[in-house]
């Protein structure tokens, strides 16, 4: 059992917070049993799994089973040593150390007449993971990050994905390769722009369509109209002039759902 | 100008984030030059304006001036006091004290055939923020706060609304109280509920019509449905089987708004 938490390994997971050690590394911390059973589901080999027995949740031991039978390795920790990785205030007992999926574009699934979801130069981890579960829910092909400024393995977009980060389909690249991509494949990128003259309700969003948001600060790049990217208005019938970037995801996917047969 | 820490105006400032001080004073904390402008255009009569010369940003004094011109108390305060008052890592410079508005039922327009939103026992203030931008977004006439579990004068709320808390008009009640105002005016209540039959873009979102959002972890009391609310359904096509209360408050707010002539 790990009981010191100057232990190198209980240090090394500590710093995994920190996104230039995750690049370096080329790992990530997958904290909670909720998050821990998606990851078990999905394609991520998890390397290590730390557990509590004392903070294990209901399902926990079950769960903990499976990853182990899995062949990952299960190392229980003291309390102390748990809480110190841990980075929630209500710790369940379990946090697990996967090794990074590489994010290419050639990763994403081929498919006809799907929708997409492109998330350009998003700041904040709760937008993403916020997106991601928007993107789910809508049942996109895959989510495209562009200019990533906050990555996907974040552990708040890990938290606030609930999940929805082990089941969507994700890549991260350059603007430029987002578009050059999307281009190849004949997909039409459709952009939210306050100024845009056709309504989201009347943009035919069938077929092969790019949903593509911007982050909330700087909007999307020129690039983006350049390629000619179609540009459709949200309506904003209130006083603000916005809503934020994961709420016109939500408005943009389920609109171009609902058009859908 | 105010320049010590200790000084108790400072005290009362830093107290108000404490949600039990501030239903005894009656006073909330709007901070940031964005916030401000909204509430100064609003019908809250702000008591006192902080201010600090040296984190000023731009658009602070001309909003400074206008909200002094209007009777408002301005108060000088040294950087460190400023800080001290001040809830965000990199304060402009602003921070207005208000009286509380009542928010009793009573206070919300009388509108026919007009879109409501009640957020039902929401516990996280940055739902509750989010919720007031869709609803701004999307115009509805009012916003209902059913069993709040987080109260609206939360800086978090006032911070995550982005100023659409002084532009939408909120009262706050119990679920019975709620359901009786909706019951009294002929609103038809909608709800989103996994397990409905008709989904959410067939059934009628036109006339009168509140959309009722529960707690994302306890979902809605049973009294909604008791009281003949109509679930919908809104598809969930990915793994997770849950959105957030945000969310499904933006995909249903724009459904019933493109609806509407």
């Amino acid at each position: 059992m790990l009981t010191s938490v100057r232990n190198p390994e209980v240090k090394d997971v500590v710093k995994l917070r920190n996104r230039r050690h995750r690049d370096r590394e080329r790992r990530f911390v997958v904290e909670g049993t909720r998050e821990l059973s998606c990851a078990a589901g999905s394609d991520v080999a998890l390397a290590t799994l730390y557990y509590c027995e004392e903070l294990l949740a209901e399902g926990g031991r079950s769960l903990m089973e499976r990853i182990a039978a899995a062949g990952t390795d299960c190392q229980a920790t003291s309390r102390a040593v748990f809480e110190k990785m841990s980075y929630r205030h209500t710790p369940d007992g379990m946090l697990g150390v996967a090794p990074m999926p590489d994010l290419g574009l050639e990763r994403l699934p081929a498919r006809d007449d799907a929708l997409w979801l492109v998330a350009a130069g998003i700041e904040k981890p709760g937008n993403l993971g916020a997106m991601l579960r928007t993107a789910d829910a809508a049942g996109v092909a895959g989510m495209l990050i562009a200019d990533a400024a906050t990555d996907v393995f974040n552990p708040n977009v890990v938290r606030a994905s609930l999940g929805t980060l082990f089941s969507v389909p994700i890549a991260a690249a350059s603007g430029n390769d987002v578009r050059h991509w999307l281009h190849g494949r004949g997909i039409r990128a459709v952009t939210g722009r306050p100024d845009a003259v056709v309504e989201y309700t009347e943009a035919d969003l069938r077929g092969a369509v790019a949903i593509v948001v911007g982050s909330e600060h700087q909007g999307l790049d020129a690039a983006w109209s350049e390629l000619g990217a179609q540009a459709v208005r949200i309506p904003m019938l209130g006083r603000a002039d916005s809503i934020n970037a994961a709420m016109a995801a939500t408005v943009l996917l389920f609109e171009a759902r609902r058009q859908r047969p």
